[in-house]
């Protein structure tokens, strides 16, 4: 019932924005979309106000007025489709902005492990995957492929949160029987198999067609499977077509770590093709920070997706991702939060990180007192070539949404607002600055019910300016609702 | 009257978390703190409640306890001391987050100078200083050191607001008689000097001892600067004693602009020093991302300090500043959101932004696609020298306070919480998260009135991964109160 789409015909109205292509948005003002019962949007029209929607697209459609719940955005608000999470860690959701001077392979063991094993205590579970499902839908992002952790139980519990939260999700229980503590590892390749197994077959009955919430085959990563658990998983994907997500290339100590440990493959995108889990071209893998050229290049052919993760990339010393590279290279890219490698649950705080990520790879030349290594594979690029790694507000954006939906293998239903597609979406909106500048709320701006985030209009910036100060200053309180499936599954005002 | 203290004196009593010395956060639980009615802490006692206060600290002080204002942080809250903005331009508030892909010296043509021009229509000011004042108080800035812009009435208009609203600042009128466009310079260096004047005499007649708002000579930066105005400011600082305000080695192109621009001269910095405006050991140099040794050497016998403006440097790609290297030279140094470059009005991002960019430092090698050219005038560190330039938690938040009170010369006065400073502090609350995680609340989590932000506590953690959390996740939602000279001058509820 949770999992349900709304009941009624939908009419949005308003202005609405999504990206068309990489560093392209489209703005569609006064327009109409309509969304049916199911959750499809069935017309986008523009021109368009509830009148002509009424007279010309309803008739259409065999809508009667009374039928159909209207949902106008006000003056300076505007929809946008609901972020894409192509990667984060439910389970360490409590570690957010927890690392220290970590870096990855420490960061597991002191941070990690210990935590993602206590959510084998499921009143535990509960309260930690509820507030994070909780979370990140209120900061906007519809679709999320979780890693859970290797307890099955919790992992059902995970995927039972999301579809009754109403959050499109990807949940993944995590196969690892090697490198982690005693106390939280697989017991044998086929112990790792038949719980996975006993996940999807869960995910199978409370969403039978995998409408919602979808299994997804979860190996850790390379260093924490054996070559039989990996192809344990491998046997699985070509059996079930499921995708599959998983680690690759995100700190230089753990890329060395995957070269010893499987020192037969040319490189460690090439340690999961050779185990069958690249090969169906629904593969994310998360970070790809440190690939070599010939390793993108077989990411690339296997139609293999990234999920950027600068927050975290960032935050554990780990490098900084390629993303032009990537995208040169033909490879989807998606943003995913990391949580808690990264420090925040918001696909726009990635999308943010991924500009200011690309600008660190643009400056010129390292600064006093540090200089890093040269790089081992690549020429030094020219100022142009360096030039061109910066990101714009209109590529991440385009990242956040569509990039993301092609990554997690939903391009055909989510991540823009055309005929044919789910209505996954938020209206965002932002604050007016009152003619005062806030003298005269005496000394409460921003404060209680009010509160309409820190994005400041002042009225005279183009639509282009205020979605550049959304993505540099907004945060929650800019997302005012959110629909997955055409059904309302936050909102931050009764409706 | 605005700019008086609080007329009570005032019990504060529960945690108070501040920062002794780099690296080293202190924390004082259970204890009470004494405010009089000048703003001045003039006791701090612990383990002490109330009646002990009363007991014990009242009789010393000659207080009764119907003559004492109390404000007990509740159970999760802490004390904290205010931030110091080291670094920001109040009239480019409008343009935050509005930078595209440029660099300094286009930017400022672009967006900046426009703005800043626009300023002389005093209404305008009004607004957008109010706002700026408002933001920046409400995200627990409680000291600010303001670029205004070239003209006075405006610049004066912001020292009224900052004293009306409370807030400690530095007000300086931007010295700039080249580079700008026709219609925003200086008429002559004398016209500078004059406006300089002019605008100092109008704070001397608003807050005659300075003791909320100051005056800073401030010219714009060198490149902006004929000699002979930088010459004017600098006979105006032997004369006045003021604090100066300027920007130094942001920019590559900028730096290579001064030595264009002033070819007889060592360094950058080096020209500020010739013309008599860092010999004072009162001037906030803003970024200096590209000093050269010899140049670092300059600043720190002159005691000059830097403020680091994070947000900024990576927003228009200028570069990293190495703090850790300037620390190690003996600058002091504070954190700047040097908005508009900055994106933000929020120190606490500032600080999150240090982190991170230091770990932009400290990354063992250039990722693929993208390398760094190789610096021009120093060695490539070592691995443990390029580790050593991660800065913690702990050492931002000393930025954040103690070091922004060294640059804006205000150490003996705010800070941290030592008898004899002043009440300059802001309450921190987080969220604590509830047994089901949010599930309870029909998909409103955060909504409204109750919403408390993003940092969800559990409640197992430590206080200093509460800090860490805060750091990472935090924002002026956390921020439930503000004292400047022990006036409450925010408030996130009616108190």
């Amino acid at each position: 019932m949770a999992a349900s789409p709304s009941q009624k015909n939908q009419l949005f109205l308003g202005l609405f924005i999504h990206s068309i292509r990489l560093g392209e948005l489209q703005y569609l003002h006064d327009a109409a979309v309509c969304v049916d019962k199911g959750g499809k949007i069935v017309a986008v029209e523009l021109p368009c106000d509830q009148e002509k929607a009424e007279d010309k697209l309803y008739p259409s459609l065999g809508w009667t007025p009374g039928d159909v719940l209207v949902t106008a955005a006000k003056d300076g608000q505007f929809f946008f489709p609901g972020f894409v999470d192509t990667h984060l860690h439910a389970p360490q959701y409590p570690n957010v902005g927890i690392f220290g001077k970590s870096t990855l392979l420490d960061w597991l063991n002191t941070y990690t492990f210990p935590m993602e094993a206590s959510m084998a205590e499921l009143p535990r579970a509960r309260r930690v995957y509820a507030r994070c499902v909780r979370r990140t839908l209120a900061h906007g992002t519809t679709t999320a492929a979780y890693f859970a952790t290797i307890d099955v139980a919790a992992t059902n519990l995970l995927a039972d949160l999301c579809l009754a939260a109403g959050q499109r999700a990807f949940v993944g229980r995590v196969c690892m029987d090697r490198l982690g503590p005693e106390y939280y590892l697989d017991a044998s390749p086929a112990a790792a198999a038949a719980a996975a197994r006993a996940s999807i077959d869960h995910i199978r009955t409370i969403d039978p067609g995998f409408a919602l919430v979808s299994p997804v085959l979860t190996p850790r990563f390379a260093p924490a499977c054996s070559a039989a658990a990996l192809a344990e998983l491998g046997a699985l994907r070509r059996e079930t077509g499921l995708p599959v997500q998983t680690h690759v290339s995100e700190n230089a100590d753990e890329v060395a770590l995957v070269a010893r440990l499987f020192p037969g493959h040319a490189s460690y995108a090439e340690v999961y093709d050779a185990h069958g889990l690249l090969e169906g071209g629904r593969t994310i893998l998360a970070h790809a920070v440190h690939l070599t050229d010939a390793e993108a290049d077989l990411v690339a052919r296997r139609r293999a997706g990234v999920a950027h993760c600068p927050c975290s990339n960032t935050a554990l010393t780990s490098g900084e991702a390629p993303v032009r590279w990537l995208l040169d290279k033909g490879i989807a890219v998606g943003l995913g939060t990391d949580m808690s490698g990264g420090y925040s649950p918001s696909v726009l705080e990635a999308a943010r990180q991924t500009v200011l990520v690309s600008n660190h790879l643009a400056m010129p030349a390292a600064a006093a007192g540090v200089e890093r290594a040269p790089d081992s594979h690549r020429q030094p690029p020219d100022d142009n070539e360096r030039a061109r790694a910066k990101l714009s507000v209109e590529e991440v954006l385009h990242l956040a949404t569509r990039g993301g939906a092609e990554v997690v293998g939903l391009s055909d239903r989510v991540g823009g607002f055309e005929a044919g597609k789910e209505w996954d979406a938020q209206l965002i909106g932002l604050a007016a600055v009152p003619d005062g500048g806030g003298e005269e709320d005496g000394g409460r701006a921003g404060a209680g019910a009010a509160d309409e985030g820190n994005v400041d209009v002042f009225g005279w910036e183009t639509w282009e300016d205020r979605v550049a100060k959304w993505v540099f200053g907004g945060d929650d309180r800019n997302v005012r609702k959110v629909w997955v499936r055409g059904r309302l599954v936050h909102s931050r005002s009764p409706s």
